[in-house]
């Protein structure tokens, strides 16, 4: 028996790596002479640089840099297999679960420092750019990060402006002639999974800004400094991407990047591509994915709908293991064996969490005895 | 596909009919064409009765009772199918469910309302008799069930005892004189999957007293009582049953039923033989069983162990439904093709027990729809 793992990370909860050891753990137990393969995948935010860097053989470049609270500290860009694409992970930066509760505060925190981790990927000389977007605790519509690669923001009085959320209605001028002028000549993929426009019900802010700790009155203040933002940057650039589908994602660094003239596309599926998901399914018995939480939107663009479609349409059977079903999961058995949740007994969110790598492991093994069981008679 | 569903109780959450009940539901979605028989089971404990009716085409006699805190409530007791055979569970009459939490308390609760239902029963001419043990609030030593029926106990003054587990410690005489002289010409089987004796450290007391909510004084008490009652009932009976497997069952209603000359043996295999448990596995394609809790202790003599094990040896695929998988639960591997949680997310106890059906619908979906995928591969 074959065994193919292609799973996302459960969040903060556990790695995309560590999801799918634990997953081949509970396999190997059940089935000891199975061949499996671990394909830890991800789908722009969390883990993209891992699994990009496992699936092309690439590495990583340590970088001191500044958080999201502009406090300086170390993280790591990666290098493609091909040592010329370099890829940026927003979440390695300005990463939500690198935020303790009382630091999520989306009117203080800045894309900055992940501005700073590509200006040093530009000095290092590559011009190929992976940009992973998603799980951001930012909202500042990429204030910071312009900022870092050189772009000018001054409010009335001609004062420059902090980088953080709270400012974009201070900006009152936007002076692009001191950007990175190499920045004309780069290729920037973005991968995300958000369609979001900048503004609006839709928007970045009114979306996630809850989730990422503003109030209600600082999400009214995040979306008029949005609106004015946006506003002066299209006006200094000439053109309009707040619009734009996917300008809405990681807190309007979307909407920064694509006026740097990104080219955004879906992160589950550009790592589908890499990792040749779908060759890797055809060879496979049964193939098992999982994430942290599971519902009808699964289905939509997440990454373990694509592995279980991919399955379906190669007829391998697939099993989905989530931390957590919700609402209209069903529709997911269009295309899974199988779809169940971890949880062994009644625990809260924060009981459970330090089980999940032993869930996973006990929920594997379950799954590939009772198949074993069926197929063998 | 023919699917046998033998499950018991889900203790307090849903009755063993109700979760067969839940469990066929999803089957049905997930094969429509599936043959499904829905064989609730027990062991003696709560839904004994309901068990044993349905699998023998019997039926209840009502009947005005009084409870474990000797108030008025309407109770009934079954009639098997051979119009003969009265089944008296106990669970019924004292069930720990039936009080309210304040309401625990084995100082204070009795047998004599179960005495009365055997009385009744035995006043409407039944002599043979199956009593199920199991899930009782008292630890009275079965003082309750044998004044019910006529046995007299004095304290040392001459006082006739009020018949709670507060006042075993007093009583001082018993006296068998009045005890229905019909009771030696019936027969008595005790349906019950505890062996426990009545006294010491694995004693009735001891080991059962916590959970039906007495305090650590009031289990020194009850067991120094339970030491007091014992020695002055074998005295006047001239027997000894308080050290024989069972007699601690439902806090010592074993050892009064042992008096009586009652035979003791295993629910969950009475229950078994009288629905032929093991003719209609051999039929079946798969069968599914479940349990509220599951643990290495499912293995020995609980009724979905036994499921497990006779599927097992007619070579028939089983699967396991848990509210709460616990510790060592993986034992059960040597007889279940799949051992699951019914829990779809993190959730406290409270918060999932009124999905207890649904859940149960849901997953016994997902077995069939992944065993159905596999072997028609």
């Amino acid at each position: 028996m074959r065994i193919v793992i292609a799973p996302d990370s459960f969040k903060s909860a556990c790695s995309a790596v560590l999801v799918a050891r634990a997953m081949a753990r509970g396999c190997q137990a059940a089935f000891p002479d199975a061949q499996i393969l671990e394909l830890p995948l991800a789908d722009g935010g969390e883990g993209t640089q891992d699994a990009l860097l496992a699936a092309t053989h690439g590495c990583a470049v340590p970088l001191a840099l500044l958080d999201a609270h502009l406090r300086p500290f170390k993280s790591s860009f990666g290098v493609l297999g091909d040592k010329k694409t370099a890829v940026l992970e927003l979440a390695r930066v300005c990463g939500l679960p690198l935020l303790a509760e009382a630091e999520k505060d989306p009117l203080e925190t800045s894309t900055f420092g992940f501005g700073i981790m590509m200006r040093e990927a530009l000095r290092k000389g590559y011009q190929r750019f992976l940009v992973g977007l998603g799980g951001s605790s930012t909202n500042d519509g990429g204030l910071g990060f312009l900022t870092a690669l050189g772009a000018l923001f001054f409010d009335e009085r001609g004062n420059a402006v902090e980088p953080r959320g709270k400012n974009l209605q201070k900006v009152a001028v936007a002076d692009f002639t001191e950007l990175d002028p190499i920045l004309k000549h780069v290729s920037i993929t973005v991968l995300s999974d958000v369609d979001n426009p900048l503004l609006g019900t839709r928007g970045a802010t009114r979306v996630y800004g809850l989730q990422k700790g503003a109030t209600q009155d600082a999400i009214e203040q995040l979306e008029a400094g949005m609106e004015n933002f946006s506003e002066i940057v299209e006006k200094a650039l000439d053109g309009t991407w707040s619009k734009m589908p996917g300008a809405g994602a990681a807190g309007g660094m979307g909407f920064a990047l694509l006026a740097l003239g990104a080219r955004l596309t879906s992160g589950a599926k550009y790592l589908a591509d890499v990792v040749a998901l779908r060759e890797t399914i055809q060879t496979a018995d049964v193939v098992l994915t999982g994430e942290g939480q599971s519902d009808a939107q699964t289905a939509y663009g997440k990454l373990p709908g694509l592995v279980g479609a991919i399955a379906a349409e190669c007829g391998v059977p697939a099993f989905l293991l989530s931390g957590s079903l919700g609402a209209g999961y069903e529709v997911l058995y269009d295309r899974f064996a199988g779809i169940r949740s971890i949880q062994q007994r009644p625990l809260s969110l924060e009981d459970c969490l330090p089980h999940t790598a032993a869930f996973l492991e006990a929920a594997a093994f379950d799954i590939i005895h009772a198949h074993h069981h069926a197929v063998k008679r």
